[in-house]
């Protein structure tokens, strides 16, 4: 047998390697960039990423599920932080050891490559761009980004891990595959990564909340939830916060209305075309710069930061000091980081088929890239991995039956936790500060607590790893359904008979 | 002012010119293709097309609503054709002067050329094929299908009428334009287009519904609906009928089990694959060739017929023996055509923006290719020139904001449209035959005889040009739901009160 190739040395690709070698099963894994364990680089994707029992299960089995023990931090719960007032902890579950894990991707990704490299079976090309797929003959076509040397490559077959603009989804689009289906849909927000320093990299005054090296509540999730806009923050393991702010990208609101500058001045209603017009002929510097303080900022004139331009920077204070105000405290790299660091897009990408015959498969983003609010876009890929796996268990390596029995089986689930990803951007956004919804996750707290056969939606998605993902959104809509309704009508879910409230729920049928 | 591009001279492409043409814009059209009117050519789409209200609206705008006057074939309602038993007619609409049209679409696109033609605004360009648009400069580059010449144009502006595979489009979704929102769906049937000769061409024995030079009906399209399956026929101006069937590619009842010679065998269930296996086993000829009756059959091995083998040509005709008696006795040509036109796809397009800036505009397929069982493709591609063109009423040539508010307006209902024509499809198929649906179109046609205010969900869409889609689509569901249920529980809509039904539809919101 030749090898498999794999194309991606990702989260996905990584560990696939790891599953294939542990069966015998000889991988030459491509990635376009280098090597991460040598050289320092930028992944462009998120720092951070939230580990949970779908992962986990996969990285037990293929012997890796201390990783977590060793460089995770622990998340209990959503941390919010409303604008004024203190903040409320809402735990993920009323049950003990159900929590999520805030992991370095690029520390986990390192791990699972020395993972796979362990074995002979696993070998790693790096700097080897793919940048085609012959859907007739099954050849995969390289780039070697260093030398520009192009090859032609044909194994045993060809998994395809190569993210959300992978290059062999791209070849069966243009004609490889007949009658490919496919969608690409983006939110009208975008994201931005800023930081919380630790405990001692800090000049400022340390908050009363500072735990060890966190200057935030090390063991959550943290949310800064506005209605059109979102901040959160996950710890990392040396104490300092990777905070994402989820912002539109036009508007009243919006990156852009911090951009050019009008960001929370009165006129902005008028809308941005028309605000920089005005800004021409009422020069800024009449304002009173005390409204602003921005002392505690780098300087816009740094010399890193020199893309920004007064205005905006004074926009972005304005921003945070009126949403934001406990957390701009603890950002000193605020302006710096903005300016700095890419406005992301978020988008959702569905296809099918998944496969082309036995030649070649698509796994985790390449088939399924989905937006990060509900924490599942890695989780989702290991589960795609020990999935893939079980059916070579039961297929041996017939890659076309079980290239298209693992497609029938998981194409549901790919389309449930995309789904409902993208209302938990809503959810997120604006009902975690809202009253009802906030009595609701309390009484599933307590549900949780009391009633060990009850797991609520964020429950079913995120801890029942036996449970595939269209069934948890099925149940768990069905659940919420019920539960928002009993809270409407309560000031308190004292109110209620958890008995009677436990039957209700039971009675659902999904 | 330099001239406007127009990319495509087919349906919309040729309109839009000439209401460009009407208000003095100036518009060089680019067309892949050579002129229709000199050149012998298949256009690759359906041979007629139901021009209904919408589409003859646009006509009027531009004084070309003579046009169907001349050269259409009037179709008063849907002719039921069961496998067994008497056909029955289905009135589109209960109300006079509610009727749709068969039209050619060559001639009809032929005759929006020549009127275009007219206007000294108006250029044509053909054999020139866009093969890329620079959405940074607004250049729009076309190479000469005849010499190969490549040449890059800029006009004032770039209009896209170049179909479902638009070149525009694909430059705008490969980062022309950022978040560019985007899918393709296939339908999992395709189609064949296939021939009933008009009578003075017929050999056979002509039957007593013939009419004049029409073998059918000829103010009527026909449809035998199968459930899984179906096959249509509209009227040609000449006495033909061009039959479409819709068939699935794959499975018991197929395209493929045609092909591959399976069909209607009984042990066809256990799938193709195995099915060809067996038949190498156990050869046809033993099979009782006086089932298969095929005298007036063209042979296969005609030698326009090669590709087709003799168990795929024995399969066919039993595919059309069972399930359309009365409709293969008109077919002569039925085998030769089978395997010498083309399977089509059926697919849905949509994306979003439309526009980049003011430098283009995707209209017609090119921005929302739908499937074709609501009849209205052309009808929204035409209305979209017709709401183009209002909008320069408005704003002139303030191209943004002519396409930006273009987009804003219209989206919502080329979506509606697009659902609407894949409901129909499984409306068509399945419930055509049904009792409960059958009895529901009849209430519909007395509704419509006897209040003038009702217009069922059908006559919304088609003959109401004066309501968007989308609200029809609202509406004609809510109305629907509604009859649907009244239609369940009587045997025979004479039992119900028609003032009643009709308060209970005045009701509804929507």
């Amino acid at each position: 047998m030749s090898k498999v190739i794999i194309i991606g040395a990702g989260l996905a690709g990584s560990l696939l390697s790891t599953f294939f070698a542990k069966r015998g099963i000889a991988t030459d894994v491509y990635e376009a960039r280098g090597d991460m364990r040598k050289e320092e680089m930028s992944a462009g994707r998120s720092i951070n990423l939230a580990l949970s029992d779908r992962g986990i299960r996969a990285l037990s089995a293929v012997g890796m599920d201390d990783y977590m023990l060793k460089e995770a931090v622990p998340m209990y719960g959503r941390l919010i932080h409303p604008v004024a007032g203190s903040t409320k902890l809402l735990p993920y579950s009323g049950r003990e050891g159900e929590y999520i894990n805030s992991v370095s991707r690029g520390g986990l990704n390192e791990a699972l490559i020395d993972e796979a490299d362990k074995y002979p079976a696993s070998t790693f090309h790096f700097h080897e761009r793919c940048v085609g797929f012959d859907c007739e003959s099954g050849e995969a076509r390289f780039r070697n980004t260093e030398t520009g040397e192009e090859k032609t490559i044909k194994g045993e077959t060809v998994i395809a891990t190569d993210g959300a603009g992978s290059a062999v989804r791209q070849s069966m689009m243009n004609r490889g595959v007949e009658r490919f289906n496919y969608s690409q849909h983006f939110l009208k927000h975008g994201y931005k990564e800023l930081r919380i320093p630790p405990v001692s990299e800090f000049k400022g005054e340390v908050p009363e909340t500072a735990n060890g090296e966190f200057l935030l509540e090390k063991n959550a999730l943290h949310i800064w939830a506005r209605h059109q806009y979102m901040m959160i923050a996950l710890p990392n393991f040396d104490g300092s916060f990777t905070c994402t702010l989820f912002l539109a990208f036009e508007g009243k609101d919006s990156f852009e209305a911090i951009e050019n500058g009008t960001w929370g001045l009165e006129k902005s209603s008028r809308g941005s075309a028309q605000m920089n017009a005005d800004s021409e002929k009422e020069p800024r510097e009449n304002e009173d710069p005390k409204e602003f303080p921005s002392s505690s900022f780098r300087s816009a004139s740094d010399p890193r930061s020199s893309a920004a331009k007064i205005p905006a920077v004074e926009a972005l204070i304005r921003f945070y000091e009126v949403n934001f105000p406990d957390a701009v405290l603890l950002m000193p790299d605020l302006v710096e980081d903005f300016f700095d660091n890419p406005t992301g897009d978020l988008g959702t990408v569905k296809c099918f088929p998944w496969n082309v015959g036995g030649k070649a498969l698509l796994l985790g983003d390449s088939a399924h890239a989905i937006v990060p609010f509900y924490g599942q876009g890695m989780n989702a890929a290991f589960e795609d991995c020990r999935i893939l796996d079980g059916l070579i268990d039961s297929h041996g390596l017939e890659w076309e039956t079980v290239f298209t029995e693992y497609s029938e089986l998981r194409k549901v689930n790919t389309d449930a936790i995309a789904d409902l990803a993208v209302e938990n951007f809503y959810e997120m956004r604006d009902h975690v500060a809202d009253p009802v919804f906030v009595r609701k996750r309390d009484l599933e707290t307590k549900l949780e607590r009391e009633y060990p056969d009850y797991f609520s939606k964020y429950s079913l998605v995120t801890f029942r790893e036996d449970i595939p993902y269209s069934e948890a959104q099925r149940r768990g809509n069905s659940q919420n359904e019920v539960l928002m309704k009993l809270c409407e009508d309560i000031s308190d879910i004292s109110e209620l008979d958890m008995d009677e409230v436990m039957a209700k729920v039971s009675d659902l049928e999904y």
